[in-house]
């Protein structure tokens, strides 16, 4: 889909003017994001779960133990929410009121069905190391039918989807721009560090592209990829 | 509460050994996020909100417009669940299974009320201006009566929590710790870059101390506060 229908579902009521429904726009946001959270009812109560996620077209991968209690539920058609959220920097205002926060977030509904063919799971598995860490999956010792069995995998169609967005400047009341009272944005930024190597690491084992190109991404101010 | 009692609601299943029960490192958790997401049930569906919350002693502030749905719904009574979660590492193992993330993350359950005593919502939101930029409150303009009336300001009681958490390098098969494949942590921290003053700034408005101290909580490696 090019966009998104406005229902009930996704409609962003609070402030309608940052509410967006176009796919590449949503898409980025899930993409950038290295985790999600992921909201379920059990029992009539909502349990909001956070792991890591994956985009393929329309449809976000989650992974896990077959023990998992998310992955079992997630895999049985139930109703989700899947939510992404971005934070861009802290709104410091003249007044408390206007103050705020600068973020893109996407909100996704949709359900899932567990996996179950092992090419397919596998794959899946590409995908989500990949998002994670891209060029990965290609450096890893590969995975084992063993593995591939021991884990769940659930893909979970979107079928309806909405981000909301804010950035800039604060916005205050017209009279409080004269105060004599610092306003502006303190941006914030997810940063790579220095890599730690695993203290059994072997010899021979240079620091990898993957990581290296993770490193670089985040340092140079252009983000993920 | 010192400690919360493991139920069938907060119990962690999956990896058990990685389940904290008690409030103090809890609360650490809860208190260094900048953002938690809320999830409510609505028409039976889960939704998954981020929104600005602070903790006042077992209490939860969450704020926003009075024409907000997720502050509607939280604030009468319904069941809410409110999960932080804070990155601090993406594993690289020498073989995907393996491959995972540092996190701490905290999943708090319980219902809320609207708090409608102008002086007690006025706390409410100096507890939550303070939570994302400490010192903030005293700088800003003072907050009027009709700014406390057009918030919503929603008092969560947590009945119910837990935390989960990763730390440390990989845990590969005992036989792959001999490839030559590079394994380790890439340490994760949301920094705070250089602030953006207002363009429109007034004149004998230097940066406050509550910008000055969150950089620098950042930037020595300390983490928040």
């Amino acid at each position: 889909v090019a966009s998104f229908a406005k229902t009930d579902r996704n409609k962003v009521r609070r402030l309608p003017e940052r509410g967006v429904y176009d796919a590449a726009t949503i898409y980025a946001i899930v993409d950038e994001a290295l985790i999600c959270h992921v909201g379920i009812v059990h029992d009539g109560h909502p349990a909001v779960i956070p792991t890591i996620h994956a985009r393929e077209g329309g449809t976000i991968y989650l992974h896990g133990s077959k023990a998992s209690r998310l992955l079992d539920y997630a895999g049985h058609g139930e109703s989700l929410c899947i939510t992404v959220t971005l934070l861009d920097g802290i709104v410091a205002a003249r007044s408390a009121f206007h103050s705020s926060m600068n973020y893109r977030s996407a909100v996704l509904f949709g359900s899932g069905h567990l996996v179950e063919d092992p090419a397919a799971k596998l794959h899946a598995l590409e995908v989500l190391t990949e998002h994670v860490l891209p060029g990965r999956w290609a450096e890893v010792r590969p995975t084992t039918a063993k593995e591939v069995n021991a884990t769940s995998v659930v893909a979970v169609a979107i079928e309806s989807a909405s981000a909301k967005t804010r950035s800039g400047p604060p916005n205050d009341d017209e009279e409080d721009y004269a105060l004599p009272i610092w306003a502006g944005v303190l941006p914030i930024r997810q940063e790579f560090l220095v890599p730690l190597a695993d203290p059994r690491l072997a010899e021979q084992a240079p620091l990898p592209s993957s990581v290296l190109n993770a490193r670089r991404s985040r340092v140079d101010g252009s983000g993920r990829q």
